[in-house]
């Protein structure tokens, strides 16, 4: 297999990915989740193992890798000059929760120290770099003025605006889960209370309907919201009188409004109102033309959920909202390859890559437990 | 007086204001309430008379003009590939409160007609044009990432992201005044219910005060919500026992306030929290470092308002929230001059500008009533 050769690195709350590529496709890929015990360190000691381990699968050396592209989750500061993430999910010391977070990390210098170890690295978020690889390979192709938004467990954006990326002065624009959209609303990760993530987001959907019921081991059509634990996160289990009251992901919550189960529409219909006037925000701000919905929540009920945030969407001021298009993401489960990728990749490489689209072919990742040991 | 000349023109709900620079300076200005009768050419037969009254003041001929900067109201919309306005304050059509706007139209062809009779214009909407003064020779020279904002009878704002202005698919970013805060609040006059512009701009302090009692032709220090019109613009006069009930405006609510009026002190925390919702908001999207506020409602009141807007807007998300400056605007009365200007100013009127300052000496405008017999 002939060089060059690129590495993409994808972190996310729970989970690094990194692969390698070279112009013919991606060669590797490995996956493991976040390391978030030791010091302010463990993240980029455990990219850069990552990166010798998929070297290593390739049979290529570190030292053969040309550039390479990271898409981290945000927000970012900087720190001498030097990009640092300052991310509530991976950083304990700034978390509102500390228990779920093992550390008490402020800041995770990613540029400082992956800049120490690799000549050529090009670092943005998450938000950013998958807009560009939409625009690049997917639904966003020849737009100036385009919005990517993942609707997962939580709620992240990248946007163009007149042809390019807008970045801010640390490089977190846009992080549309945190506008406001009520009043003493529920609390984000973030601590504000009303925002968007807070309101429409996964953890959201799961928290605002609680608790199902299941009853001698099959899942009661009754429902009760009654003591439950807030955030969805952790199934706690009570039983009364033989049923098991458990708390569901937002995954179940869209199964049980296709069962008919009516606090499950009410709960969906709330989420996806809130979502739509979050895009009225936005929109209000960037003037865009199409919004590219990805992420979990919104890829896998789309039927159900684009008709009710474009309803929404356009009940608000005419002048702004109409002309303004929905699409879903067109890369899905290769949008993270290639938005560290893009990040990265050669003009020759984007025109093949644009012709022959070899990440369909990606081969499929390897899987890391905590425990792995790597170099 | 040596050319070349430019002719500034500032469109806003209420007025036109036009001048005539040279490198020297702004040679005469004139203003006139804005013609909303007739049809919808009337804005810019309006513009152009005004030009050639302006001239005619100066001593020059409209084909001395070399180029015109248009800083004008929204939104813009494109029809056949030209800038229409299609705003609801000047567009009866539009508006959904037609009986204070006497017309029908539903758009304004400002660039199609201004630009069969000029041979160079820009035209910007007043937030982008405005910010580009205020970076050019005001608030927030050097600065890559800056927002400008006005606050006063509405909200309206311009920014510059990573070192260049942002624009939008039709113009129209930033519309800060409609980003959502509240669910069901009160309605905006784009149609928006909850937006920020009904929650904070001058038209809803005056609102949310109602009116005040009058007796015997001194203003009592008893105040009421009672039987009071909702847009506190119309004057109506109740008289109860010989007191009169009268709708304030929104500098009358601060001047109540600096008397020690609770009541106007809890508008006016209302409108400041919002306000700083609403910047929380355009920050998560834009990752700003410097607010430079300007408006009415502001620069008449800033040293109430700017640390209640700052205390709100401190509570918002760390990461985002901190190192974010704000500053009045510094140009003031002549933003409106030097945003419409500043659009097409060569490079060496720039640098002598920025020396000189000479908007400072110019002279004072010309007022024309609306029945002015104009050319």
């Amino acid at each position: 297999m002939d060089g060059p050769y690129l590495a993409a690195v994808d972190i996310g709350g729970t989970k690094i990915t990194v692969s390698i590529a070279n112009i013919s496709g991606i060669l590797v890929k490995v996956y493991r989740p976040v390391q978030l015990e030791g010091d302010n360190l463990a993240v980029t000691t455990q990219v850069d193992s990552m990166v010798g381990y998929a070297c290593e699968q390739t049979g290529i050396g570190k030292d053969e890798i040309s550039a390479i592209g990271v898409s981290t989750c945000g927000p970012f500061g900087i720190r001498d000059g030097e990009l640092v993430l300052v991310a509530p999910n991976l950083c304990g010391g700034l978390a509102k929760e500390r228990e779920i977070i093992p550390n008490d990390w402020t800041e995770i210098p990613l540029q400082s120290e992956l800049s120490r170890i690799y000549n050529k690295i090009h670092i943005e978020n998450d938000g950013i770099s998958a807009v560009t690889a939409e625009r690049m390979f997917g639904a966003g192709k020849g737009e100036d003025n385009v919005v990517y938004i993942t609707w997962s467990t939580g709620i992240g954006s990248g946007a163009y605006v007149d042809g390019r990326p807008i970045k801010g002065k640390n490089g977190n624009a846009p992080h549309i889960g945190h506008v406001y959209l009520v009043d003493d609303g529920p609390r984000c990760g973030c601590g504000n209370f009303g925002d968007m993530e807070a309101l429409a987001s996964g953890v959201a959907i799961a928290r605002d309907y609680g608790s199902k019921v299941t009853a001698g081991g099959t899942t009661s059509e009754d429902m009760t919201a009654e003591g439950v634990t807030a955030e969805g996160v952790t199934a706690v289990d009570v039983t009364t009188e033989g049923a098991t009251t458990e708390c569901v992901t937002a995954e179940d919550v869209f199964n049980l409004l296709r069962k008919g189960d009516p606090k499950a529409e009410s709960v969906i219909a709330n989420a996806a109102r809130y979502f739509a006037r979050g895009l009225v925000s936005i929109n209000a701000i960037l003037d865009t033309r199409v919004f590219i919905i990805g992420g979990s929540v919104f890829m896998n009920n789309r039927h159900i959920l684009l008709p009710m945030v474009k309803e929404e969407f356009c009940k608000s001021f005419p002048a702004l909202s109409k002309d303004v298009e929905f699409r879903p993401c067109a890369l899905d489960s290769h949008l993270g390859d290639l938005a560290a990728l893009c990040l990265v990749m050669p003009d020759d490489w984007v025109r093949q890559w644009q012709e022959k689209r070899p990440w369909e072919f990606a081969p499929e990742p390897i899987v890391l437990g905590t425990n792995s040991k790597l170099k």
